[in-house]
C-alpha cells in the first residue's frame, strides 16, 4: 500500500533505508528453474555503485548482495528469492546537520508531511540507494528474458546537459561499448564530451541533468495490455518512479508531435513472422502492445538536487535559513542512471512476458 | 490481469468496445456520502464526446450515463457505482474494408498479435471510445476531491504542431476559459491559431498532434508514496495509457534537464502551514509526494493515425497493399484530449487521498 | 478496496443491489479464443433463480444474463467480459417497513456501521442477489475449464438440519442426478428426505440450514501456491464469502482432528503419471497444491435469517422493538447454494488455472 | 503472485526456506509513529518456536528476530519494515534420506509437481519454519490495533484428538492464562488432559489433531467488507493457509447448521453507542461487517503427518517403497499453533482497519 511492490506476476518487493543496517528486494514470481548466474547479479550492482569512476562520488560502498532464500543447487524454485545488501557505513555523522531543515529539492519536507516521523539519515527511504534493490532484482529479469526469449535491454546517456551524443545504431549497440567510457555515452567521443560537461559542473560546485535512452530488442509481437496497462504505461511508471527523472518518452515522443500523420504512421511491410514496422515511430509499441519492433524510451533526469551553492530553506520549527551542501556527492546522475532505465525496462517487460504465458495461446 | 483495472483503493474497471451495445465502467471504492450530481457527470462526457464542435469528427454518439448502481438517493453508498453508456450506433459497415488488413498506426495487428481473435469493428477495445468510460468514472473522482479537499484539476491545449500557446496564469486559469473556444487553448487568441492549423490539416487530409498541459490546484502537502508509487509515477502511468500519448512530463521536465542544479532547485520560503517552494520547477512533487505547489503534467500526443493518404501496409494473409481511410474522423486528439488527460490526473489522485486517510493520521 | 473483485488472472468484479435497476459482473482476464455458450451461462442462472422449485420462493425474478462485451462472433476476445442482469421487479414496498429497523442476522445494522447511508431495500448490495453475478461468471470458468484442461466441478446438498443425505460415489455422480430433484440431493431418497425437512420448517414459519459438499475432479496435480494462497485457502475464501455461510472444511475436515495421523495420512501408491493417493483424507491437496486427487470441500450455511417468528430488534432510533418478517422468502438457502458453491469453486480454480500457465513450465 | 503476499494495505511478504540462511517478512503499510516494542515482537516468536516445552520437538532454534528497515528512534516510519530470523542450524544430513521420496501427507510431490525443481530440505518452503514470519508480522499488528482500537486478539487450544476443553468465559480469558500450561488449553485442567493425549501418542510413535479457538474481543462495529472481502472470508483464508489446517468455522458454525433461524438469530438489544447483539451465534459479523460483538473462530488442524510408523509411498522415479520417519518432530501442532491463529486474525483485521479508516469517515 506505501508503494514499495511493482509488478502483478513478477512482484518485487523493495525495502531499506540508506543508514540502517541494510536493504534488500522480495523478487516473488520468478519462475521455477532459472540458473541463475549470480556473477552477473552482482556485476549489474557493481555498475549502479558509487565509487566506480572519476564521474561519481568517491564514497565506497560495495554493494554484496546475497541470496537468502528461493535459490537451490543454483537454480531457482519458483519460491521468493530474497537478496540482501548491507550497508558499509552506517554512520550517519555527515547528515547530523540535515535533521532540523529541509533541503530543497529533496524529500525531506514531503516526507515530514506525509509521515511525521522520518529517517533523515541520508534520505533514508528516499536515498538513491533503494535502486540498488531494484537493479538486484532486474538482474533476475534480465537473465530469465534473455534464456527463454532472447530479449535484450540496453541505455546509454544521450545528453548530458546541452551536450548530445552522436547518433546510435540501436540494431548493434552493446553494453560493452556503453561501459566502455564512464560517461556510458553510445561512444568513446561522445561519452569524453558529456564527461567533461560532467567535471566542470563539479568544479563549478554544481550539477547537471539530462536524458538517458533505453532499448528493448527482440521483443515479440504481442506483449502488453490494451488499456491501463499498456506496455509504454507500465514502463513509463517504472522510469518515473526512479529518483530525479522528471520526464518519458516512447519512440517519437515529444518531438514526434510535431509531425503530420501522413509521415509519422509506420507503414507495414510483409514479414516471415508477419508484418514488420519500417519505420519505429511507434517505438514498438500499437494500442499499448509490442509490435515485435524495439521498443524504444527516453528519460529525463533533473539536475542533482544535491549542489554546493548556498539555498535558501526552512528548519522544521519554521525558521528561514541559508544551507549549503558539504561531503562527497555525484555532480550528474546519468551514468549511474543507465542500469536503472534498463531495470525499469526489464521489471515490467517480464511482468507481461509472464502475463503473456498466462494468456494459455 | 488484461490491465482494465487501475487504482488500489479508488479502483475503476473499464469494459466494452467501440461497437458493442454499450461500454462502461465500475467504480468500487468510493467512499459512502457523497452528494453525486449526475448532470455534471454527464457535462463531463460531453466534453468528451465525438460531434462536439467544428473541429471534432461528426458522428454523433449521445454518449448518455446511465447509473445502475452504488447510488441511492443522490448519494454514493460506499458500494460499487456501475456506469453504463450505450453504444447509439452499432452499425458495422463502415469497418467491413479493415478487417483483413492491419492499419499503420493502429492496434489491429498487435491485437491479432496477442489475441489471435479481434473484434476489427472501429478499433473495438482499442478505441478511444474506451476513454469516455474513464471519464466518467474521473466526474465521480472530482467531485470527491472538490468537496473533501478542494482540490481541482483542469487542462487545456498548449500546443498543436508548431503552433504554442500563449503563456497562462496557472493559478487563475478556469475550465470556462478553456472550453470558451473549441481548441480549448487557455486564452481566445491561442485556440484561434490552433483552430486554424487544425482545419489546415483537415483540408490537406492529414492530421497533427501537439501536447496538452494538466495542472493540480489545492494539493495538501503529504500526498504520494515514496517508490513504486511515487504520485508522478501513477499520473504519468495513467496519461501514457491514454490513447496516442507518447510522452509526458512533469514540472520542468525534458527542459529542466538543461538546467543546473543551482537554478533548478526550488528553495522553500516560511509559510502558514509549513515550508511554501518560492519556484516550482519540481512540478509539485519531491521524492514523489506532492509538496502543496501545483501538480503539473504536459502529456504528447502523436498525430491521428487515421489520415486520408495513401498508406502501404499487410493484410492479415500477409500481403502488401495500399490503404487509405474513408469515413469521418478527428484531424487532431488535442481539443478531446483535454478531458482524459483531467481524468488521467483525477484518478490516481483520488487513490492517493484515500491511502493518505488510510495512514491514520 | 470495497471488496467486490475477487481473484488475480480471472478478475472477476461484481455490483448491483438487489432493487436497483440492474447488477451484473465483469470479468477480466478470460483468454481469448474461448466459443462461449450462451445458454449454459444462463442455465446457470437458472439453477439459482428463486421460483424454480415448490422449495423455494415464489418470487420470479427472469435473471436474463445480456453480454455487453468481450465476445465477438461468438469467441472470447481477451478483453472484459461484461454481464447484465435487469432487475424484474424494483418495487420497493415490501421492505418499506424495515428501512428504520435492524434487522436481527441481517447486514442491516453493519452496513449503517460501516457506511452511514445503506440502500435498505431488499438488503441492498447484502441481498443474496448479488450471487447471481458470481454464477455467471463461474459458468465462463466452468466452460474454459472443461474445455481445456477436463476439470468438472459439482456440488450437492449434503444435510439438511439433522437430515443426512446418503453415502455418495464421488467419482460417479452428475449434475443430473442432484439437478433431478429440486432439493439437490445426490439420490432421489435423499433429497425428499430433506425435502421434507425443509416444508416442515415453511409450514412451521421457521427456517432451517445444513451444509453442501463440492467437488472438483480432474484437476491436474500442482495447481495452487505454497503459502497464503494454497488453494483450500483461496477457495475456502470464496466460500466464507457466500452469504449465510460460516464455515468450510476440506477433505476430511474436523472428523479428521479425530484421527491419529499414522491413519490419516493418504499413502501413495505408482500411477501412470506419478504418485497417486490411495486414499484422500487430505481432499486433494498437499502444502496447498493439488495432488490431482478429488477436490473436496464442505459448507456450513446458517439457518436462513428471514423467518416468520417475532423477534426482538432495535431501530435506528435506538428504540427497542419487536419485529415479525412477511412476505415470500426461501425456508431453506440450501438447494439454491448448489450453485453458488459450484461457483466458490470454479472462480479461484480458474484464476489458478492461469496462475500455473504464467510459470512457464 | 506465488502467493507470498497477503492484505491490501497491511501487506505482508514471507520468503525464506527451513534449510536456507534465513526466513524473514517485509510489512508494508504499518502506519507510522507506532512505538514499536521488539521485545513483544521476540516474545511472540518464542512462543511459536520449537524446544519450548516438553511437548513440543528438542530442536532448539532461537529464532532471533532482526529489524532491517522501517523503524528509527524506536517508531515506524511508514516505510517496510524488513523483519530477519537467521536459520539457526542449517544442516541438510537429516534430510538426505527423503530427497528421492514423497512423504505422505507431505507437500514433497506437489512441489515438484507445480515447480520441478524443490529445495528438499526439511520441507523447503512448505515447511511450518514459514509461519514464524508471520508471527513476526502479526506482533507489528497487535501493537498498532491494541494502541490506536484497543483490539485484543487471542487463541487456545480447546480440542486435541478426543479431549475437549472446559467452557471458557470468552470475555475474560487471558493470554496469560493460555500460555500457563504447555498445551495451551484455557485452564490448568483441560491444559493437562490434553497435555496426556499428546504424550501417550508420542510414546506410540504417532501424532494427534485438534481444533484451536480464537477470538478479537474489543473489534468496532463496521470493520469489513460487503462481499469477496468479509472479515469471515479473509479472517478464514489466513487461517486456511496454516499449516495442517483443513477447516475453519465461525461463530456457531457446522453446529448451528442444526439449528431454527428462529433459535439462532441474535436479537438486538439496545445499547450505549447502538444496537448490541444479545447472543453471539453469528461470531462477531453480520454480511462480513463486524458488529461490535466478539470475533470468534475455530480452527481444525489434521494429526501431524509426521509420526513413526511406515508408510507406503513412491519415489520420484516411479517406485513403490516403504518409508518410516525419524528424528525429533512434535507429536501435535495445537500448542504451538495458538500464535498462527493469533496471526491469522491479527493480520487481515489490521488490514480492515485501515481499510476502514479509508473510508474517510
Amino acid at each position: 500500500m506505501s508503494g514499495n511492490s511493482a509488478g502483478l506476476l513478477f512482484r518485487v518487493t523493495t525495502w531499506g533505508e540508506s543508514h540502517g543496517p541494510a536493504l534488500g528486494v522480495v523478487v516473488d514470481g520468478c519462475p521455477p528453474g532459472l540458473a541463475l548466474n549470480l556473477d552477473a547479479v552482482q556485476a549489474e550492482l557493481d555498475r549502479r555503485r558509487p565509487g566506480q569512476s572519476r564521474l561519481t562520488t568517491q564514497r565506497q560502498e560495495a554493494d554484496q548482495v546475497e541470496v537468502l532464500s528461493g535459490v537451490f543447487e543454483g537454480r531457482t524454485t519458483g519460491t521468493p528469492i530474497s537478496l540482501l545488501i548491507r550497508n558499509a557505513d552506517q554512520r550517519s555523522r555527515d547528515y547530523s546537520g540535515v535533521a532540523e531543515l529541509y533541503r530543497p529539492g529533496h524529500a525531506d519536507f514531503t516526507y515530514d508531511a506525509r509521515f511525521g516521523h522520518r529517517d533523515h539519515r541520508g534520505g533514508g527511504r528516499s536515498s538513491a540507494r533503494e535502486t540498488a534493490a531494484r537493479v538486484a532484482a532486474a538482474a533476475i529479469a534480465r537473465q530469465w528474458l534473455a534464456a527463454r526469449f532472447g530479449v535484450q535491454v540496453l541505455a546509454w546517456v544521450d545528453r548530458v546537459a546541452d551536450c548530445t551524443a552522436a547518433p546510435v545504431d540501436e540494431a548493434t549497440l552493446t553494453h560493452e561499448a556503453v561501459d566502455a567510457h564512464p560517461a556510458r555515452g553510445p561512444d568513446p567521443a561522445s561519452s569524453e564530451a558529456m564527461a567533461q560537461v560532467i567535471e566542470a559542473a563539479r568544479k563549478a560546485g554544481d550539477t547537471v541533468g539530462g536524458t538517458v535512452r533505453g532499448l528493448a530488442r527482440g521483443l515479440p509481437a504481442g506483449w502488453g495490455a490494451p488499456v491501463f496497462d499498456r506496455l509504454e504505461a507500465d514502463i513509463g511508471k517504472h522510469c518515473l518512479s526512479l529518483p530525479a527523472c522528471k520526464g518519458v518518452e516512447f519512440g517519437s515522443g515529444f518531438a514526434g508531435t510535431y509531425a503530420r500523420g501522413s509521415t509519422h504512421n509506420d507503414a507495414f511491410a510483409p514479414g516471415p513472422q508477419g508484418p514488420v514496422p519500417t519505420t519505429n515511430n511507434a517505438g514498438g509499441t500499437l494500442g499499448g502492445i509490442s509490435t515485435g519492433a524495439p521498443l524504444t524510451v527516453r528519460c529525463a533526469f533533473k539536475p542533482v538536487s544535491t549542489h554546493f551553492q548556498p539555498q535558501q530553506t526552512v528548519t522544521a520549527a519554521g525558521q528561514a535559513v541559508t544551507f549549503q551542501n558539504k561531503g562527497r556527492h555525484d555532480p550528474c546522475v546519468l551514468p549511474r542512471a543507465v542500469p536503472l532505465v534498463e531495470a525499469a525496462i526489464l521489471l515490467p517487460l517480464m511482468d507481461h512476458a509472464l502475463r503473456t504465458l498466462a494468456l494459455g495461446r
